[in-house]
């Protein structure tokens, strides 16, 4: 039999991820990304770093960074893990929790890295669709599951549901751990870090990459009970022992610690996303209610990929997606308030 | 029938990584950490960088920093594939060219991460013994199998051997995967990149931890044939696109681009290493010809293990393997002459 080294490899169907444009007058709202710069205590830990430190491995156990999360959130120490960015976090609680052979179950529209997940790692998965008003029922998810994954609010819907909502869903499936990702939380959303004191099937993610402006530096982590935390850890060290380097954990940490920049650049990013409702809505658009850091906006009259193109060719770039339901929808993250002034003023040229 | 959450997570042996030391008094000659600071550019890398920039998402393919390194090997930009560490590179290469029935074979001493990633991703193996000079021969790995992976020069015997030996495996196993992991490369062995025209089987891992003094920010590689690279790339862009960050990119990139620092500091630990030979010898240990920054030392009167401890109360770190074959062997980092000298100086109070 003849055997040869390309029947040992692997083959996937490539996920090609966005390329990042170095053109610095586009106006980029297409990637949800913070308008603002992380805090100036990150800034000073870079420009300070004592870089013949790197010469050592970092704390595995990411210590300090743990210790600013567990209590920035009331938690314990050993309620936290840190990773790679969210995707990591993500991508390692699939591996660890869903390894039954029923199905994981997720929105039809939702974060387009859970089915790839399910692929990689041989997953079944089933994917229910949002009701008619693009939200998430519980009851949906009251069947037999290996497993329940959401983004709450949702993506890129950007509705949020509030704790009686999560609770439903706990209270359905206490044979299955929920992930409740909130990577978009802290934009007006309620979080559900309350909840973990009651079920210990809980795992909430969340990411320093929207809300802080450190999507550059690669920061997730994971808050659950310490069970399923130990459990994640033990993969994780399996994997990669040394995810987080000494910078991210020095620069996070800072960042945890500067509270008052955090509330004040997410109240902004609040603030201009409810004035740019009101002048989608001023234009025409229908625009789902959002708690996050952009807005799924479609227009009657309009084709979403004619004006997704149209501002493409005038340097602004939002966010359009070829699928299903939100085929004729915008995603645009809120930039500055100038910068959502000159996505306003182009809207309303091609709308003459 | 009963279900229970607990049933559907992952049960999996906790690999609890070593601790680092804190105290600053300690000589530390354990984890194969290079002495030296890194690259002076690295510390203007980091203490001028933009932080604002970190707000965005960083450049998913690397792109600098794989120009660099292509140009330092001579190869093309789409033969190298960037990982947060060589843990994160090899782990992928499991994941992606070890996907037969067939078992992968690797050396029964040699680095302690290759069952772990077998058991995780499910990847049957077998161990072939080293022979009794504790050397790999390459044929016996002309067996049925699906795939190699194997540390040149090896650990932590530090055994290097030179291209003859990869290419006998290279020619012994056409329809296999062959890794060489190249960790300790720099230190006098000499790289099989020039048998990567040849043999597009062929895959080498590097890490920027132990010769550019950058374990701390988390940089390792494999340099491949494109279409191995591709078939990395489309795994690990299914599991997360983003791992490297913006500072370390950076940095690593300004660390290649200083050749003369790397081969300067590389230097340095080659000659402590030399001088460190002789000083066990003349201790009366018997000392493995080393091409990497460790030495695997054993003494015929005197037992591995206590000295381990006596070296650790008097706050020098070694390394010991509860391990057959090499149980009764230290693992000695090579650090500055001034650290050696406190080690020698120790062991001689020992032997009086």
């Amino acid at each position: 039999m003849k055997s040869n080294w390309r029947d040992k490899i692997r083959k996937i169907d490539p996920y090609v991820p966005g390329e990042q444009s170095k053109d610095p007058d586009i106006i980029k709202l297409n990637a949800n990304e913070n308008p603002y710069p992380p805090s100036p205590d990150v800034e000073a830990v870079l420009h300070q770093f004592p870089v013949h430190a790197l010469r050592r491995y970092p704390d595995a156990n990411s210590g300090n960074l743990r210790h600013a999360l567990a209590q920035h959130f009331g938690v314990q120490e050993n309620q936290i893990f840190m990773g790679n960015g969210s995707d990591d976090v993500l991508a390692l609680c699939f591996q660890t929790f869903f390894c039954s052979e029923q199905p994981i179950l997720f929105p039809d529209i939702t974060y387009s890295f859970y089915p790839v997940w399910c692929d990689l790692f041989h997953i079944p998965y089933v994917r229910i669709p949002l009701t008619e008003e693009y939200r998430i029922n519980p009851k949906d998810y009251q069947r037999i599951n290996g497993g329940i994954i959401l983004p709450n609010p949702n993506a890129p819907t950007g509705i949020g549901e509030g704790l009686e909502f999560v609770e439903a869903l706990l209270r359905g499936n206490p044979d299955s751990v929920v992930i409740i990702d909130e990577a978009y939380i802290d934009f007006g959303g309620v979080s559900c870090v309350p909840l973990l004191d009651r079920y210990e099937n809980l795992v909430i993610v969340q990411t320093m990459s929207k809300s802080r402006s450190l999507a550059g530096l690669r920061v997730g982590y994971a808050i659950a009970s310490p069970e399923l935390i130990s459990a994640l850890e033990a993969v994780k060290n399996s994997y990669n022992s040394y995810t987080m380097d000494m910078v991210t954990l020095d620069a996070a940490t800072a960042s945890v610690q500067d509270d008052a920049y955090f509330r004040k650049t997410c109240q902004q990013v609040i603030q201009t996303r409810e004035r740019s409702v009101e002048r989608f809505q001023s234009l025409g658009f229908t625009v789902m209610p959002s708690l996050t850091n952009f807005l799924l906006v479609t227009h009657p009259k309009r084709s979403a990929k004619e004006l997704f193109e149209n501002l493409k060719a005038q340097k602004i770039f939002v966010r359009y997606f070829n699928q299903p339901r939100i085929d004729n929808h915008l995603r645009v993250t809120i930039g500055t308030d100038d910068e959502m002034d000159k996505l306003f003023c182009a809207l309303e040229v091609l709308f003459k």
